[in-house]
């Protein structure tokens, strides 16, 4: 059957599309497919810009059907300053594996967002302690909201810290989002406090010097570094990074622009001291956690695998449910 | 001002809107911006699929205003049997360079079609014959017609032959394109003799074999070796390739994927004997033609620089004249 066009889906369509859960699902998957062997390996490419660059991140997939997508994210940090406009834009292009047919076109911002809380809450399903309930988020952004919803479902949360640089921005999100998670939420602006007392930390944030010190982290903790995807990101002391159990997406990745290649750099580890790829835990290959004790560290620094999981739900549903605008481009 | 949302372009549209003259204006000013070091290094990623394959190219350029595109194209080599598809299929993302904003998503076949065919135009231009007459088209689809209509804009040509493993294919090409661009056209089954009998000649096959003969070219002969743009294809002969000046779109791909590789992997020759970009050349850097009698090869591999070009073209005229439908995909 030849296709009847590409389908055109905003953000908006989109957030309606799919939820969290689901995507911990549909990540997980792609994880476990790629450690499994049964994916080709996703690339990356990057383009300088003057004020920002663009990065496109690209990978194929079977989930019974087989979809390609690529993602193509610019990242301009002056924008809301200059312009008004967000910081990261993009659009990812869906297309079948099969015959390289342009099935959909589509925002990128809300599965970018999905995703990533995703592969948090896949970390930290195989990475937290069991009997987790307290958590700190550092970064209360939209990446701050998903992680926080993505932890809930995996794990026992009763309280959160809520930590940013911005403190009414802290206390919109513990304001928000205990309602909507029926949890308890403060807004803190004592960070060793607060990571003090959790079993689990995501750091999401925009810093390029670490933030999150080794001081702070209590044995048992399960940390999801999830900002630093760019060379000169940062969020982990690399000392923490250093004396911890280290898990990464994509090792290759995590070893150039993750919180990771801090410390490979400082010579404080080699990559031989990375415990595992995310995949290889789900996929059993390798164990998760071993004892109660061990700080755990999942260096997240977003992969093609995440995108296509959540671009082919998004597409299958939308296409079942008639939303997006169907356009045939190649006419 | 902020952007309205992003046009989308069908591939009817966009071929209403671009002309080979105009391209091949843009296409020469991309490679002479390049070889002054006035625009960033245009990147590509490929990610092969079972049957085929996914080539992103992306790349910045600056024309008055700053433009950033992405083409991701689909190569599926039996799509037509298979699915009753091109074999390739794409799409083209073109952005603000300022600010990342996505300003338009276009079908791709035109502007690679054309913005191909301007490059042979572009480098005929400076290493062709300034008195050549007689060209030979090896391949006689959508980029043989392009290659002729380029080479007419910028040679005097009164004769062209047509050659196809599908001589039907050659018939057509000839009656069809004589009548439009007014010169006379042969359709040939005899390579050896209309290459003897030309002062340029284009190939744009998907040969996977070498069918143009060193022994066929005669002195003076300038040629497009347009087809090769993967390991696996080949046009030229090796020694013929070896035995000529060279000229590359880019040196660091065409070593990689065009013609010239094969020469490389031969050792017949190696990067140093190659002569120059063609943007060095359009830019004045090193000289054309220097002899009425030498052989002079381009060895075209397509670059991100020339769909940056043309896209940007497309849209201004896109938006002037109220072409396109327009969708903010952000909200």
């Amino acid at each position: 059957m030849k296709p009847d066009g590409t389908l055109l889906l905003t953000r908006h369509e989109i957030a309606n599309l799919l939820n969290i859960e689901d995507c911990i699902d549909a990540v997980e998957g792609a994880f476990r497919l790629y450690a499994e062997g049964k994916t080709t390996k996703p690339g990356v490419l990057g383009i300088a810009a003057r004020d920002g660059g663009f990065h496109i991140k690209a990978g194929l997939l079977d989930l019974g059907r087989l979809y390609f997508a690529a993602k193509i994210n610019a990242n301009f940090p002056q924008n809301t300053k200059r312009f008004e406009l967000p910081l990261i834009q993009g659009i990812i292009a869906l297309c079948d594996g099969e015959n390289g047919y342009p099935l959909a076109l589509m925002d990128s911002m809300e599965i970018t967002i999905l995703r990533t809380g995703a592969a948090t809450g896949a970390a930290a399903k195989y990475l937290a302690r069991t009997d987790a309930t307290v958590a700190t988020i550092c970064g209360c952004g939209n990446q701050g909201r998903i992680s926080l919803k993505a932890l809930a479902k995996v794990r026992p949360l009763t309280l959160a810290y809520a930590f940013d640089v911005d403190e009414n921005q802290a206390r919109r999100f513990a304001a928000e989002l205990s309602r909507e998670l029926a949890i308890e939420i403060r807004s803190v602006a004592d960070l060793a406090t607060a990571v003090g007392d959790s079993d689990i930390c995501v750091t999401c944030t925009p810093s390029k010097q670490h933030f999150l010190k080794r001081e702070y982290v209590r044995p048992s903790t399960f940390i999801a570094a999830v900002g630093a995807d760019s060379e000169d990101k940062q969020e982990l002391e690399s000392s923490l990074m250093a004396s911890s159990k280290i898990v990464v997406d994509l090792l290759d990745q995590c070893a150039v622009i993750g919180d990771l290649h801090h410390a490979l750099e400082q010579r404080l580890i080699t990559k031989d001291d990375v415990h595992a790829e995310l995949g290889e835990i789900i996929a059993g290959k390798k164990p998760g956690r071993t004892s109660e004790d061990e700080i755990i560290i999942f260096d997240s620094t977003g992969t093609a695998l995440q995108d296509v999981a959540a671009a082919a739900i998004v597409y299958e549903r939308a296409k079942s449910s008639g939303t997006g605008l169907l356009l045939n481009l190649g006419e």
